[in-house]
């Protein structure tokens, strides 16, 4: 057994961020699943680690490459993980100053992770406070004023 | 100008439900725009009268020909009109007999239309109570426990 | 039986803004029941005329005598009425210009009422695409931050 | 520096369940912050350790005492740690048979918590999928139907 360590998790969104399969399959497993908050098009379980990376993908294009997350700690326990970020992102069109929920995010996110073998294989997205509003706004299907994407 | 009935309002409802864009026509403008409330996918402004036909056959096929409204109540003034409708609709492939507010649709629903020479130009779908929550948990992209459609 | 016109409508206003209970019972009903939409700390049933006058006077207070409806339309139909307004109020002690939506509304807003015998004896507030959110946010019990009135 | 592990979180709850004040101030500092997600009554940040636990009361009393965590993991970091619980409660006076999310909760929530010198100085609860609306329904002013409490 691998134990979970913080390094490991730092080298797994290390992998993560790298966009390279062959490290990102030493840390998530391929039948990952994965849990994103609130009831926007974006929201729900992510059945695999080629559905995970596929929303990796759509949040960078709807975002226009911004998105970001810094993480701030991490926990670990018996083959589990939990980490606390920062998410900045604005939406892809978007005025650099916009200030609206729904072109800017500006949100702590927590992960939690369980891992098996050294690999994540279930991932939750969690937000605090009044977090999970803005983040079903900046993932709307619209810009402000209801626009949708498209028009 | 041709005023704005309670015999109009509900004869654009009929020639809505006729499916019939010949009939559609006479009382919906080719440049209608219509407002779906909430931030889960199917929200936002649709911006044409296309584009609304599409959003109808959209929910007829989410929830598998289920979809209802009961109308209740219509008011009229100079160029708008409100309706009340109670809306009806199971998720398709859900249980019959289930409880879920991903699955079931059971809702007050508020319509405000802006009208021109006879013709609706606008439209606003709105909730009373907190039906705005089960309006965005049954249009949510999953079924019960955050099943992603398709899975 | 008294009917339902917009200009009775409109007096009903006018007397409600006027706060003289002499001249709101002669378009509320004591009996008036009236639905807040959300699940924010106003949200829910107000049960008697005296509720919903006490939860006009907390709007009034949270808002330091600032919230304002600008009517916009008025539809009548049998013992049935039902307006649109645009919403307009500041937190108490918010800056004039915070633009947050915990301190500032800018919403539109629809009323559908019941009248029986020429006087309202059930009113709903209900809102349109997303600003069920906003309407959720301002009347939350804290500031921006979270920060819970009274700190 | 007292290093935050898993026996001293579990210590932690313990003492917070005991309701023995001089036990529960071996692991939370008088100056205590805790943030409640949502936007319901109960949401924002208590700003102190007595503030924590009155709103630990009130949860208490709005349940009926039915209030429960199940606490699955523990996680821990430097001065930091986090928790994932299954959360169980039943509003006060609902059917014990109720499924609805205004009277019944059952949803996964995480803590995050900051230590100093081996007590909790900052806690925040998260929640994950779409468990942020199940629990501002259960905080809700309000039982099924929109009835305000006291009614």
């Amino acid at each position: 057994m691998t134990e979970v360590t913080r390094e490991r998790v730092e080298a797994a969104y290390r992998a993560l961020g790298s966009g390279d399969r062959s490290k990102i399959i030493e840390y998530y497993a391929e039948d990952l699943r994965w849990l994103v908050p609130g009831n926007h098009p974006l929201a729900g379980w992510y059945e695999s680690l080629d559905e995970f990376l596929e929303l990796m993908a759509t949040t960078g294009k709807l975002t226009g490459g911004s998105f970001r997350m810094d993480r701030e700690v991490i926990m670990v326990g018996d083959d589990v993980s939990a980490d606390v970020c920062h998410n900045y992102g604005l939406r892809a069109g978007a005025p650099e100053d916009s200030q609206s929920p729904y072109e800017r995010m500006d949100a702590t996110v927590f992960h939690f992770m369980r891992w098996r073998d050294g690999r994540i294989v279930e991932g939750h997205d969690g937000l605090f406070g009044d977090d999970a509003t803005a983040f079903s706004q900046f993932w709307a299907p619209f810009r402000p004023g209801g626009i949708r994407d498209g028009h």
